[in-house]
């Protein structure tokens, strides 16, 4: 018998198509069911083999499942949650990908303050600038992070077999709570899109815009990738997690004041030594060799 | 007869060395000399065939060469020129690889006033994160664009020559004035790498570094790629240019601030389009279309 029956996912993107192939292709669902917003969205999913059916509401999708994960982007979370509670029952576990996780916990304890045992939020460390079922890949997760940040109310079976489904997809699991999480993510994550997002804005916003696109090159590229992500999703991990993203942001602003008053005065060999530091760091974190 | 006799490479990297390597297989040169600071470099590039042999002074290498590329972080331009002065004949002509070309070029006037004819200067649209002559190849340069910022003093013959050599590494050639050269770069090459090195730095000086590192990926290692790279080269561009640069970091920090305030407002609708506009502009741009 496989380890899960039905398994439902809302929101059949890259991160949803993605954990569905994996969990088929270790053989853990006999059947997956997608759920979302848009017909032609689970259509191609279906078209994919990423999903056996399409549920046509969450009563539907709920009867007899015994594994829900939500990739929607953040923002929908808690109208999902709401929508999900007269049909959720006490045997169906319940994970999410949020990108954002304190956000996450709140709308669970409002919502579905009553299954606290059965759902632990979750969030693996797997972006791309693409997204949809046709960018969905079963190793999109192998050796990549994922992390976990249980309820307290978390019954310890509950962790165990969301633990399980998650070390499928071939990622690494780590717990930590959904502040450091939302803290440490603020910092390496949502704030580096935000600054690529800016950047591009920035020159697109130009009279000379087309010249300068022109000229920009593969620094350029690299630099701005992540501003080819998922605009949606992006604005919910913003507005939900804007308090840290605003420290961090803030944070850079003071280290741009800094580098701005040495290039007013020219001093190279300050700029040299922060260049340099900068470099060490990032090499020694790419050798898997970083120590503060 | 090959196109040059004896071509002269000041600076033996990843730029003078691929252009050495590219002048090589085109069978444009008959003998590439080296020069510059450091012996070790210099015989690593001959180990690698890059040159063919090592002079030890401005005076040994000028003796008969036709050509010579300056191809040495641009803060070392003005010393190169004034210890070149004595030995540079009128039949020598010499281009450069710098980053920046206001500063290269007024330390020409100020330096050759008597070989203004002779000295067409270029910049080759190729970094990399990675610098030495271990990272150079001959294809660097393919299908990369080369700016040519010619001197007004500068005589047909010698642009044309300049060119041809340029054209050999597969660069495609585009002609430009310094001040524009200077601005357009500042916006999409001088100012990301600063920022990429500013993030780096910012999160490695945290009293979590570690942790922080432990848990960027992709993205933060896109992002920052840049930022790996040769630190005495940015520091002479960030200063050369500094003008350009610190109207380009303003211009970011009124985008930056804009941000801040959609975020401080919990703007999501706002956030939304402006990601959304960089993400169509930014794949306008990979795709070829983008119109201002």
């Amino acid at each position: 018998m496989k380890a899960f029956r039905r398994v439902v996912i809302c929101g059949v993107g890259l991160i949803g198509g993605s954990f569905a192939l994996a969990l088929k292709q270790k053989g853990l669902a006999e059947e997956i069911v997608g759920l979302g917003r848009t017909q032609a969205t689970l259509q191609r999913a279906k078209e994919l083999k990423i999903i056996d059916s399409i549920a046509q509401d969450w009563a539907d999708a709920l009867a007899g499942a015994d594994l829900v994960l939500l990739a929607m982007p953040v923002g929908q979370t808690a109208a999902a949650l709401q929508a999900m509670k007269p049909h959720l029952g006490p045997g169906t576990l319940v994970t999410d990908a949020g990108s954002t996780k304190r956000d996450v916990i709140e709308a669970i304890y409002t919502h579905l303050q009553e299954h606290l045992t059965q759902i632990v939020p979750a969030h693996p460390i797997a972006g791309a600038e693409h997204s949809g079922p046709d960018a969905a890949r079963a190793d999109l997760c192998v050796g990549r992070k994922v992390v976990l940040t249980p309820l307290e109310e978390n019954s310890p079976e509950a962790i165990a077999r969301v633990s399980a489904a998650w070390a499928a997809t071939g990622g690494v699991l780590h717990i930590m709570s959904p502040q450091e999480h939302d803290r440490v993510f603020a910092a390496v994550s949502h704030l580096p899109h935000l600054l690529a997002y800016a950047l591009v804005h920035d020159v697109a916003g130009r009279a000379n815009a087309e010249q300068l696109f022109s000229f920009a090159a593969s620094g350029f590229r690299d630099f701005t990738r992540i501003a080819s992500s998922h605009p949606e999703m992006w604005r919910d991990i913003c507005v939900s997690n804007r308090h840290a993203i605003l420290a961090e942001l803030d944070a850079y602003l003071t280290e741009l004041a800094w580098v701005r008053a040495l290039l007013v005065q020219g001093d190279g060999e300050s700029l040299e030594t922060l260049f340099d530091e900068a470099r060490n760091a990032r090499n020694a974190w790419l050798a898997g060799q970083f120590n503060a």
